[in-house]
């Protein structure tokens, strides 16, 4: 059984995360996609918000669920039984942070691997935080997240005009 | 005509970007200057006073103006009729947030073109985050700002020390 | 007037090239292509070909025209009275290099600016060096490059299997 | 099944690609190592001599196996039916040039995956080019490379040697 | 005398600085590790607590002290008459921010260098960030810091539990 | 002693590199400039003429020497007594080349440390090679050699003319 962990923040999960896990499921028997806690950020949803909307966006590929991951990264790939890390290589990804925690990685758990995918070029510049910002703004976010996710966020937004 | 709308936070101006302004007015028709709030940082001037010294240190070129920006830049570029966004490219700059900045203002609105130019080599290590930190810690700030910044500058400072 | 000149070696132009170049034409009131000799390097295509080709698929657009450089590229600027030169900054591209370059031309002739535009990122991958290795290993190109510039490949391709 | 073709110049073999022709032995079914002819450079190495030198050192993983490439990587995909080209990603490797080969193969085979892995941080530094550079001047290359290269390198080295 | 001021956070002193700082005392007549505030992020260790622990790490060499820095790290330089500053160039550290710190600081002080070494490749990617993400999450932080700094961390972590 | 050891293909010596040797003939005891043959490449002048110019130009420092390099780069190190290879390290220059090589030299000879220092930003574009191509296409490359350089490019320029 090859399974792979696939960490990330995913406030939102956006149509270039949704590209990376079609193309690993796949590729591999399961993945287990982690979403971690980003202590330094404030996130627009709570870790169960940003877990129930992958659940919902990935229900299409029975080889596909997602998590919470509290602790180190390392902990989940051993309880999850996965053979190795799975991350993806944009051209405006953080190449070397990214080759960074590979080898942290690695150096806290040996067998631990990283795999790195490409994701499709027509949404390489899209971000998680570049689609917050232009909801923010008032801009059309539609075409760069899932349906399931775009829904959330508009009622977010409006939540957050009735506050103001 | 010829009009390009050249956005950022000039928090403050820097002669880095007094020298892109000076090219830019040679090149386009018209330049717009849309001084953008900058919502994850507390800015050091507010965006009024940001917007004034741009005007008072452009005046001796015709074409240059001015404004503050809110929105998405998008909603700026169709506002002023502008034909382009315009960003400077130097040696320290972060080349692939700009890349992705342009790709992702072309997918909000598909004739949005982003034009890059070159500051001088001179002070190409100089920005408006380093300038502050130089003048925070009592070093010579002059010669990185417009005279009318640099007053502005030392305004604030003496402002900052007897608050303290 | 606002010329620009646009050079390259375009040993052959591809979709990309003709996406700046369509990019440009709209901003600029002429666009020169200027092919450039690569003495490094052995072209597939003289560079009458590669003029003649850039001629034949940019005549769509009446303020294109292309043209052959042998000299410096500050003397092209100024015999074509062009007010920057062009270039296409891609997320794969050199980016240091186009720098590097951009700053010794303005070294060389202290009014030669250079202007970056960025192409669709459709097709950021594509490069002339790619299509001719993709085409010599016999794979598909057509969808590469113009059809006119697939075309002359399809007969080059031809004159070299008799050769051999 | 999960087989990956593991493209390269292998001119020769290194610890660096024999570290991830392990790694690689361990997460996939199949990994077939495609040694593929570098037609811009003079290699040191044969094309059969480097497919035997790998065959050699790689005799412990009965999953792994070597063979030549002499047409598109694409077709050779097809013809070992693997589910995915694999690549090296160091520190020192070029990130952008491995991105646009990944993307462009994508574009001839749109199912055509590549996965990147990252070998061990101790020998970052370590390249065929280097291992050769090294050797060429007499220096230790025996750390760099497997027993058998080093042992055929030494062969090398001597007809050079005797020619001169 | 050849001195050298070596400034940094160190919250807390990695193995990697550890490294680089022995390669220091073999090279120059003194190293002066300068310990900054930083002034955006909230430390971990005070800076007399990070001023401690490198003296304690650094015993063994004569010719090693620290000291706290507050101000400008040019009127350090020539508090402490460092002919240059020292800096480690990792693979993973922000090449585009050392250089530009540099040609700031030679700016403020025409002959003040920066000299840059680069640390053994093994923990390349150590940084005091992740040291201390990998210690809040329970990991095991031992191998990249010297001992007395795992001492301290503990004590640290131990706190914060008692607080929670 | 604290001596470095430059080494590079000098061919020809810039402006650049001139103002790398000033400053460490300041901070170093002795600087020995050693010309290394650049097998890959055909060179303009011989090795012999690059190590007179190198002398030209630097016969106001006493503590500067240029000799001719022809093996290993560590081999020339220990024949100095030099503690530390010295690189300049510039915006444009290729940094991960540069750190693959500090770690390939120490791993060939423990003890061999590279420092790397910053030149002047005037002219961060200035290469060797860009002004050979400048001076052969008939450009102006007085402004980025040293004056016995330029008198001799001359004269190689001559000869080629005459030649053709």
């Amino acid at each position: 059984m090859r399974n792979v962990l696939y960490p990330g923040s995913f406030d939102p999960l956006t149509n270039g995360h949704l590209d990376l896990i079609a193309r690993a499921s796949r590729l591999f028997d399961r993945v287990v996609v982690a979403v971690a806690v980003n202590s330094e950020k404030q996130p627009m949803f709570t870790i169960e918000e940003r877990v129930e909307m992958i659940e919902e966006c990935c229900h299409a590929w029975p080889n596909v669920r997602a998590v919470p991951s509290y602790g180190l990264l390392v902990e989940a790939v051993e309880k999850y039984q996965a053979g190795a890390i799975l991350r993806g290589l944009r051209a405006f990804s953080d190449f070397e942070y990214e080759l960074q925690m590979a080898l942290m990685n690695r150096s806290l758990k040996s067998d631990c691997e990283t795999i790195f995918l490409t994701p499709t070029a027509n949404n390489s510049f899209v971000s998680s935080r570049l689609v917050k910002e232009v909801a923010l703004l008032g801009g059309d976010y539609g075409k760069y997240v899932p349906e399931p996710v775009a829904r959330r966020l508009a009622v977010k937004l409006a939540e957050r005009r009735e506050k103001a």
